[in-house]
């Protein structure tokens, strides 16, 4: 197996100062070596892949949908689960851990599922107040600190 | 088609006092002849269905594995859907309005989706901030802003 | 819980004559106390709702959209699985026991998901040649060899 | 995206002589520049994930589980569905196009529903009659009909 697999959440549409913070953790993501998962579409999930792919990373996209052309252009992988947003539980089961990117509400339902399931979920840009989310202020500080966790396994030790 | 459908959600174990305000809930949506639509399993949504039972309500309990025996006792209908918490989207797309009571992440990420797809959810002794959340401060009011709620069929006015 | 739970799976669209045997097999589910479980759309999945109304029984459509509204009007208990055709298998784990009425790729997926598993299945008007598959000439023996299969609960003897 | 993306689907527990044909099919998908999807674990799904490998290629592996540990250990890119065998449907919508290697009842669920959405199948060893499945004689020629029917794009001409 490839891996780690790194997941990257955050809303199908948003400002380009946003985007740019998911590239910037989809680079950042590739170059250490793990593999990108994210929804597939557009928006977050299209820079992030977007700037996995700049620096030679692979991008899995779980989608909503029952056809892999609905994927970014950025995706390797697409998976087309015709799941709607229950595909959400499926990208949080996929991702050693998580890596939260602004949001709305779709992203507030995959870093509580996340959580829910003791993942480590690193928000930047944070607009949510949940118990156990932890934050980083730069897409560097993100992935270095999802990838520390992973080899800390630690459960949260805060949880709702 | 029976109905209206009133999803109920909430944690699978929990204080008494919370499972008594569920208890209520359960009766109450029961005694204005909707049908209660819950997860199936224990905490909230055993009381919730024992309160619809008690007063000749109808009760669907959408499950998160692969057996109807998984079911609380007090389900007249269980959907063995075998998704695990991905069932959380089924319950939210069934229910045409959704009353939270407390609950931890499970229940988060529900409200997280019921949000994101336009209905409405009150929440009794809501533990979380999210825009666009109703609340209520007792079962009574709950059931009764859900009932109005599909009668105005309005879409929330504040989302994230 | 009611029940027990059968299952009756056939085509979205189908001639009248095996519209009129899905009904009668809807008939005879809900005069045994049987609750009917189907996939909650068109064709025999209509007729044998219809069937199961005519003699005061319950129903319940598992739907493969995001909308309960999608159901045909003889569905008590719709539920909205969003899932498409994996729908499928939410069926076959919910209904104890299961009916195949004539039927095409759809209903082949259905009766081999339900071996899978160790669940019986009955077919009228059968179209396949699968090992396991029970097959009844009349909708009054589908039900009775459905019925007593439970009480047996017995597994399939011969599988592939 | 990379791809054409070939599923192979086969049981999870075979004899060898069946192993060493869905060994020679994942060698030969490899070779052609194609990804192997399948359900990720043992029997025919190991060998042919162990033949692409062989030759360089690309394995993706969607899971019935909630865990990406129990993916066998030549799958590059294991998806955790929890999906149980609804998972099935999530193979067949990825896939451009599926190989059946003998094969029993999983298999034939994932054949019937592959046919439902209009995807071709060709069938090794094949033990089933079906209208509309295509069959061949080696894992070569399997493949290459395999990708000869995604230039074509033709939909089946005999459907039930």
């Amino acid at each position: 197996m490839r891996g780690p697999f790194v997941g990257i959440i955050g809303a199908g549409s948003c400002e380009s100062s946003v985007e740019e913070l998911a590239a910037e953790v989809g680079r950042e993501i590739a170059r250490k070596d793990a593999v990108l998962v994210c929804g597939g579409l557009g928006g977050v999930m299209t820079a992030a892949a977007r700037g996995a792919k700049e620096v030679g990373g692979f991008t899995v996209g779980i989608l909503p949908g029952s056809s892999t052309q609905d994927a970014n252009v950025y995706i390797d992988f697409p998976i087309a689960t015709n799941m709607g947003q229950a595909r959400n539980a499926v990208i949080v089961q996929t991702a050693d851990v998580l890596i939260a990117v602004s949001g709305g509400y779709g992203t507030l339902s995959e870093i509580a599922m996340a959580l829910k399931i003791g993942k480590t979920v690193i928000a930047i840009q944070n607009r949510f107040s949940i118990p156990g989310l932890k934050t980083a202020q730069t897409p560097i500080e993100a992935v270095q600190k999802a990838l520390v966790s992973l080899r800390e396994r630690s459960s949260p030790t805060i949880t709702i």
